[in-house]
């Protein structure tokens, strides 16, 4: 049983370079003055991914129950939710249509598929932080088309990963030997790559993590990695997207003066920003997950958040 | 000298209160359709907060040198650095007055106050961390003005937390004891919170800590809680801003699946939101301050980020 879920768990690792093929888009009736994506957790990383992205309106982020006071007939909400039953996406959605906004749904199914209108409908049966690609391409796809090159240079980059994930497993021997909790640092403006990282450590291999990212962590995070409590217990990594000097400058400055090494900085080849980005979010999915099978857990197991929402559907 | 600094670190914590007071606004010519707060660290948090406290209109937070694409005449850039000589903010400024946006700054002196128009200057001589006060205000002012009896209640609750910190000290005592790594979750829609009291631990107390915030946390932290490596190293804290009950249910629901204790839950008493959201974050002031006078190190000092500054300045 746990070794079938690490199997399906591995299937879906490697589904991501399929996923980003998707030609999916939602309609845009009219221009919008502004973007708001709801979703949380698994569901809502496409969001943060896509507000990195894509910069050429203001897009907001809402991760709750409510949307921002702002949103009006100008704005669109893209709800996205795998399951289709996240009950704060599902308010977000119907405060959106109480507030004339243009509305949109990316979703495999549940209530948001049933009630909804301009709906991008994506496959079913896989966990809900797998399905990243199918979340993130609609989003692209419909406000700024990546060039079909980019998307097969993000293809091929996965196929090797995919092949090969043994420095990934090193990485993941090393945060097991040492029972660390990983740092996850990355470069501005992706600090959502370290987000990611760290939920899919928090779901996968079910241990804790920091993130944080460059230039801002060098306003704050600096003044604890020097003398923090338990400094040997944590396992600095950086994810290093940007490559502009000063953020160079800044990764080997910040081990000069706090005395920290990174373990790892991780870079990526090639060169359209979309291959980098999905090839560098991928690696954290393959060190999550060899972590888990080290550790013995099930990356798939999600029963304490599924304990959590029945536990706040039934109040005792 | 070490004494000193801890005596002028707790004046600075005193005067929070009579910064609320500030009247200060800067001018907005034309109606601007979004703003975008530029602001690193200690400065940027203002505008984290003013982003929770004020959704009529878009607001972007800016972390990095560049602004997002969509900046241009319909935007007001308002970039705050206490010292006015944050490079990524300076970069930021530039790029506004080319990008033909309507600019502001808030800041107490250095390039921003020589070469800036529309400039709210603020006292020099505190740290920038003990000026958010000085840099919300202007902000809140100028979009959202703060009703008086709303600032009135804060500076009442700030008093009586300047009188007595009594218990802010004993959770400090309790990190201390443990050497902990403190675990802080806010509650949407004031994520900031969370994310201020995590920086107050890194400079003031020079440790590290974890952050996130209530629902969004119930969607991937909660698989970590229950079973991440030393689990008894971290000392988690809830600090509740938001009473729907939803949001109740889930720090309930959390601690039982988890099968991990909420050492503290911090609410606040009073009305306004404003009041409240003052005082919470002053909580996080004490105890990061209690627990650097218990470790014996400087909560002012934050050579680590001077000597990084200079090595970039002059890289090798």
């Amino acid at each position: 049983m746990e070794k079938n879920t690490k199997v399906k768990f591995l299937y879906e690792l490697l589904s991501l370079k399929d996923q980003i093929s998707s030609k999916e888009t939602f309609a845009v009736d009219k221009n919008p003055s502004n973007i708001v994506i709801a979703g949380m957790g698994g569901s809502g990383i496409a969001g943060r991914l896509f507000q990195e992205m894509y910069s050429d309106m203001p897009v907001f982020i809402s991760n709750g129950y409510s949307l921002p006071k702002f949103v009006g007939k100008d704005s669109i909400v893209v709800c996205i939710s795998y399951s289709g039953n996240t009950e704060e996406t599902i308010a977000a959605y119907e405060e959106a249509i109480e507030k004339n906004a243009q509305s949109a749904i990316i979703t495999s199914g549940g209530e948001l598929l049933s009630k909804g209108r301009n709906v991008v409908r994506i496959p079913t049966g896989i966990s809900p932080r797998s399905a990243l690609g199918y979340m993130l391409m609609p989003l692209l796809n419909t406000f700024c088309k990546i060039p079909e090159e980019d998307i097969l240079e993000a293809q091929m980059a996965l196929t090797k990963l995919d092949n090969d994930s043994s420095k990934e497993k090193e990485i993941a021997a090393e945060i097991f030997k040492g029972e660390h909790i990983p740092i996850v640092y990355s470069t501005s403006p992706n600090d959502s790559i370290a987000y990611r990282w760290n939920t899919q450590f928090n779901e996968n291999s079910k241990i804790l993590a920091l993130w944080n990212s460059f230039p801002e962590l060098n306003h704050n995070n600096t003044m604890a990695l020097k003398s923090t409590y338990k400094k040997e217990l944590f396992y600095p990594i950086c994810i290093k997207s940007n490559t502009d000097k000063r953020i160079s400058a800044r990764i080997t400055a910040t081990e000069k003066v706090t005395n920290m090494r990174f373990r790892r900085v991780i870079e990526a080849n090639g060169t359209s920003s979309f291959a980098k980005l999905i090839y560098l979010l991928h690696v954290g999915d393959y060190i999550s997950y060899h972590l888990a099978k080290l550790r013995n857990v099930d990356p798939l197991d999600i029963t304490s958040i599924e304990e959590l929402k029945s536990m706040i559907k039934n109040p005792i």
